[in-house]
């Protein structure tokens, strides 16, 4: 039935035709492509350009590793400033393209490496989003993405900076395969999971910022990080699909020069983490420090997986849309269940 | 921030203004109700009317200890018979209203309880369904749904058996709550959970019949059970409700008075659950014997859980429409991301 018969689950259950442990050879994939991806799990410091320059040097060292595509954390380029509402911090934002990306974009170039880069964009005056640009590894903008679903909670005013994305959800090419990207709250959103998904993306990517507020790690905490993953996890296995999810780590109080929140502040949690189509864990970070994870992206895998887990073959693409709407009040939602009602 | 502040992670992270650990007394929660579900995890063998006797056994058990609603297992009136394509089969299919559902609508009135009841629909001549049925406390049919999604594979032909469901996703009232059915393959499908979901279930019920093939056991058993759970999780997270997943135990021949298919046959695994609105498993049952799974359905806690991940606020109901399309091939999809390239 499969390749290399690493063998999910079949629809509904469990079923082999041929003996399990037994590699069959000889079966025709369509793609056989493998390529290295690197999330670089990083802390950030109170100075923008030193956060910068560390970031140039993590995507460098991936490189050396033998990455192919390296994905830095949401909004690397600063603390996580959202911790409060002030005005002046629109200053942190920029063009894309811009400065950052036009720095990223030569280095790109340079190592021969694409690069996921989660930034603060200036649109226009007064329009501002959260946006992770693709760059491959010509150096040139392969895509664009504006984080499409933004929070907005205690310490986390999202919605006071960010305009929320207008561009959909999307895949992009780069050398070695096709990759969509999503930011942070929308991994939460199993829609924009499958969206990219069916736009062929190989690997989600999600960069990310969070973590645990010190008055309640230790009651809720692990529970926490484990929610945070398993949502993660059920987009990988839903669609068949590599998902990176790259986090900062460390404790954080939104300093930007001096320029902090109040409050006791975010332990950022890093526990990068890729996991492959059937939604194991293949390499994880630590909760603690800096690191660079590197993971293999095997294409063959995909084929494999949604063969054994035909999950795309049977959905009902007649019944779905109703997802469009806000909720499905049962006074006003024409739906075919009011058919026998 | 929350009643009993039992607060998950909020948007983009983790935030709080008020202390952890803290009860916040006085915070009005429209909503208190709480009831008691039961998931019946049962062992099947050839006789069907033995079968159906024992589930009946079970109900009144499970209403004894309190459930107010109470599950059965996908098809359990017989072995899982799918193992192989009979056309004699067809005659363990039955119409409903129809026999089975007469003998538990009148249970359920007895019992005042609520009666999710798995069952082979015979429609007409040549139409049959996967069919769950909704007996309310006064024994009346409340709803049923048709399974939408429909597996094909080695010893799971479902897609011979059984046309896809017409009726789409539905939520139903009983005395105590608001609750969704869902069958088996369903639970790979982050979209059979939303659109229940946004119909106001408070729970999610899968009846499932899901196990291990004895040969791959050793080495995929547990990554199987693992991906199983985990996405039944993630529905629970996404939506903020809580997931019962009832399924059957023991191993099968798809034995139906003697009738028995090839091959080494299936031990379906068990493990039955309930997740709460955060994902964490608040019952779940062992993978060896039956066993009548209690648990507590806390209307409050959904509420509570959602204010804290608002997840419903955010979604972006103007971008999920392309959901409803096959896949999103590049050549031929007018979709956002177009107008950049």
């Amino acid at each position: 039935m499969t390749g290399r018969n690493r063998r999910p689950i079949p629809p509904g259950g469990v079923g082999l035709v041929v003996s399990a442990g037994k590699r069959i050879e000889g079966l025709k994939m369509t793609d056989a492509r493998k390529y290295s991806i690197a999330l670089v799990q990083m802390h950030m410091g109170a100075d923008p350009e030193e956060n910068f320059a560390a970031a140039m040097r993590h995507v460098r060292e991936a490189a050396q590793m033998g990455a192919k595509i390296v994905c830095l954390p949401e909004l690397f380029r600063t603390q996580y400033f959202c911790q409060r509402e002030d005005l002046r911090l629109f200053d942190l934002a920029e063009p894309i393209p811009g400065p950052s990306t036009e720095k990223l974009s030569a280095l790109a170039r340079d190592l021969r490496v694409a690069i996921v880069a989660s930034l603060f964009e200036r649109r226009a005056p007064g329009l501002y989003h959260n946006t992770a640009v693709t760059l491959n590894a010509e150096g040139q903008i392969a895509g664009i993405y504006r984080k499409m679903h933004i929070p907005d909670d205690p310490l986390y005013y999202e919605k006071y900076y960010f305009t929320p994305g207008d561009l959909g959800f999307q895949a992009v090419d780069t050398a070695v395969g096709r990759v969509g990207t999503l930011v942070c709250w929308d991994q939460w959103y199993p829609e924009g999971a499958r969206l990219t998904a069916l736009k062929g993306a190989e690997v989600l990517f999600y960069p990310t910022a969070i973590g645990w507020h010190p008055a309640e790690k230790d009651e809720f905490g692990e529970a926490q990080y484990d929610a945070w993953r398993t949502i993660q996890r059920a987009h990988a296995i839903a669609n068949g699909v590599y998902v990176a999810a790259v986090n900062r780590v460390g404790m954080e109080h939104g300093d930007i020069l001096g320029n902090r929140a109040p409050g006791q502040g975010i332990e950022f949690w890093g526990g990068s983490f890729l996991a492959d189509p059937f939604g194991r864990i293949v390499a994880k970070a630590g909760h603690d420090g800096e690191e660079i994870l590197l993971g293999e992206i095997d294409v063959a895998l995909i084929e494999e997986t949604r063969r054994n887990w035909p999950f795309l073959r049977d959905r009902r693409v007649d019944a779905y849309a109703p997802i469009s709407q806000r909720f499905l009040d049962t006074t006003d939602t024409p739906t075919p269940s009011k058919e026998r009602k």
